[in-house]
């Protein structure tokens, strides 16, 4: 690979210009080794937040991160492949009932999840709730569980797209998160190493969601598609509304009780929704001839994600933790549910101990919010609209007034639809 | 002082927001004691590149940059002070003249200068191609030589703005240095810690210049003359052309010749117009009631030369190094000289030793390109244009290269006036 002045292509950047593919996978393989400094790749980062990348520049970008480390391949398993994404969101659980689902439709589910950092949870902390399930596998593991199993959620392993987690640390402490070609290419970078054969992105937008505006969202949502598309990876993806939460819960172990309700075949309307119209997204890009509903009426995903949780060691009929404080809170006026809030949730659920502020910081399982009401119903004064959950009754003060800022009683409210579009 | 979160106030910054003051004092000593990290404060930089400072808070900016450093003060010389600064051209030896005529007017030039990198040179570079001249002085002889001599040019001691010694090293090396707040506040951090109390700039524009556009030199004047009248220095800028080299020479001892041509009473006329524009702003801010213009006639300039000189260890009467290889560009057609290009110029000048591409690099004193022509002069084929002069022979090939793209013979040339516009 010819080597370039690093100087020189941050000013090129920030001049508005373009990398050639070889530039953009020297700036990824360089930063890698060290050769590019920090200082110089956070500048870089900054400019591309200014002038963005063009769809060339980032597919090479893209792929000299998932060249940094291994690539996984499931083309031996005898079985498509398919993978879910979601941005993340306040309620998220999606993963969870959708992963089963999926596998008992007959496409495996190699399913590489984070933990939670901020507002929103993560797949990884929600598992961890159930007593003695284990979020680390090793490839051969994960390869024999999606074999007998067909549907494995575990850590990503250190050895995939190593430059995008130096990246993405670089990004996190220099106010260079929010660039949606960075965003993508990190995004995608991982999903593409992890060996997918099709993927489903959940895009969502709103005031949980990381993208706020809809327009950003729908534009992350198309460069993902272009990348996944480019690189060979059937990729299709969902805008979905996250002003409000999703479903009744935010927390992990209140999170992983909804959606076994789901997995049973009850659950809140929006979970199922949505977990459906994943699921058929990821049954037919992967190219699978199956209903996701019978499956899900059939009980054969409730198999499924016991099968998922006792192969990482869990036990799906133990009893998921309770947290040792909690305080119901009440309506003050009667009127209609005009907005529950998604980001106030969010915020309350882990100011409650369910999220984190640092990397380092550990995470309460029993602690969230549990809403007992929807947008457009109707209350009365003194019914109960949530119960807050903690372990810790420092935090409740603190949780109830961002819960509190959750809720809005008026006069007549609506949910926009929960699926905005789709992107292919 | 109050503690900031350093990712908010970068994307502050990235969002088009704008520092308090106090948050503005924050970043410039946090970085200074390393609690923001390089890599933190290139991002930055980056966006205040694409987003700016508004008057306040770069003024702030600028007093937390002298705030991190000593500041010296004449205040007791019994003299005024007045101090110029370049933005940096070719042929640019305006310095060496002019400290000690406006010296001989009455007004002390207490002048901190730099080393060159690129292709412009560095004062203390051209003068430490008189034999025995030393640049390093402590500050009680940088003030006993004003007391004595009434001018010093001298390298600016570690003690002033270290901040910006950090922030620029940083800046180099991350392409953020074409930001006008940043030029503005790192120049005039430094010459208001240097504790002038008058200060003339020229800003340059043109293809040698460091802004190659007329309007961005105009900007950087204006923020630069906005910043010291804030601070409390009398500050006037000159806008002045360098499409075209200043005088004949570029390159170190080349230039000192020149220099002392203009203290004997002749030289090249734009480098004596530059000169005595310069002294004349000088000696007026300073409040003095002196014609340069007669105190260069008089030979007064060039005794006050010969004890700068001298005072520094330097021998005035000593012969200048001369180039061990010479060689000469003649015209390859008739016609009239339509451009002197000052890029193409300091290019060879460089290439044939008289520059450095880093900061460790050793100069030739002798080296560079001398001309023999001016803009508009009308030329026979075969005539001497320039003669390039190195010790070097192996760069003579590559210098010749840019001489010849340096000149264009054509039709009708006029040069530009070189004083452009006046601002203050």
């Amino acid at each position: 690979m010819h080597a370039y002045d690093t100087v020189e292509l941050i000013r090129l950047k920030r001049d508005g210009g373009r990398f050639t593919a070889d530039q953009a996978r020297w700036l990824i393989a360089a930063y890698t080794t060290g050769e590019i400094a920090d200082e110089q790749m956070s500048a870089l980062a900054m400019a591309v937040f200014f002038t963005g990348m063009a769809d060339e520049e980032l597919a090479a970008w893209t792929q000299a991160i998932i060249d940094s480390g291994e690539r996984l391949d499931f083309s031996r398993l005898g079985r498509p492949t398919a993978d879910k994404h979601s941005t993340g969101g306040v309620g998220d659980k999606i993963t969870l009932p959708l992963a089963p689902l999926v596998a008992a439709c007959g496409v495996a589910v190699p399913q590489l999840s984070g933990r939670g950092l901020g507002h929103t949870g993560g797949t990884l902390d929600k598992l961890e709730s159930i007593p003695g399930w284990r979020a680390s596998l090793t490839n051969a593991e994960m390869y024999a569980q999606l074999e007998s199993v067909g549907a494995v959620i575990c850590a990503a392993g250190s050895g995939l797209a190593p430059a995008d987690k130096k990246l993405y640390a670089l990004r996190d402490v220099t106010g260079t998160v929010e660039s949606i070609p960075l965003i993508a290419s990190s995004i995608m970078g991982k999903k593409i190493a992890e060996g997918t054969g099709a993927l489903v992105l959940d895009v969502k937008t709103g005031s949980g969601a990381f993208m706020k505006e809809e327009e950003s969202a729908r534009r992350l949502a198309e460069t993902m598609v272009r990348l996944g598309t480019a690189a060979g990876v059937t990729t299709v993806a969902l805008l979905t509304d996250m002003d409000t939460p999703l479903g009744r819960t935010a927390g992990n172990a209140l999170e992983v009780g909804e959606a076994v309700e789901v997995l049973a075949g009850g659950g809140p309307a929006d979970v199922v929704e949505l977990t459906l119209a994943l699921a058929r997204e990821m049954v037919q890009a992967a190219g699978v001839d199956a209903d996701p509903a019978d499956v899900l009426a059939s009980g054969r995903a409730m198999d499924a994600w016991r099968r998922m949780i006792a192969a990482q060691g869990g036990d799906p009929a133990a009893p998921l933790p309770v947290a040792r404080h909690q305080q119901v809170l009440t309506a003050t006026s009667k009127g209609t549910i005009t907005r529950i809030d998604a980001w106030e949730v969010g915020l309350a659920a882990w100011r409650l101990g369910a999220g984190r502020a640092r990397k380092e910081d550990p995470v309460q399982a029993a602690a969230g919010v549990e809403l007992h009401v929807s947008v457009g119903d109707t209350v009365r004064a003194g019914q109960p609209l949530l119960t807050l959950h903690t372990d810790t009754p420092d935090r409740m003060a603190r949780g109830e007034e961002a819960a509190r800022r959750a809720i809005t009683i008026g006069g007549t409210g609506t949910r926009r639809p929960l699926i905005l579009d789709r992107i292919s």
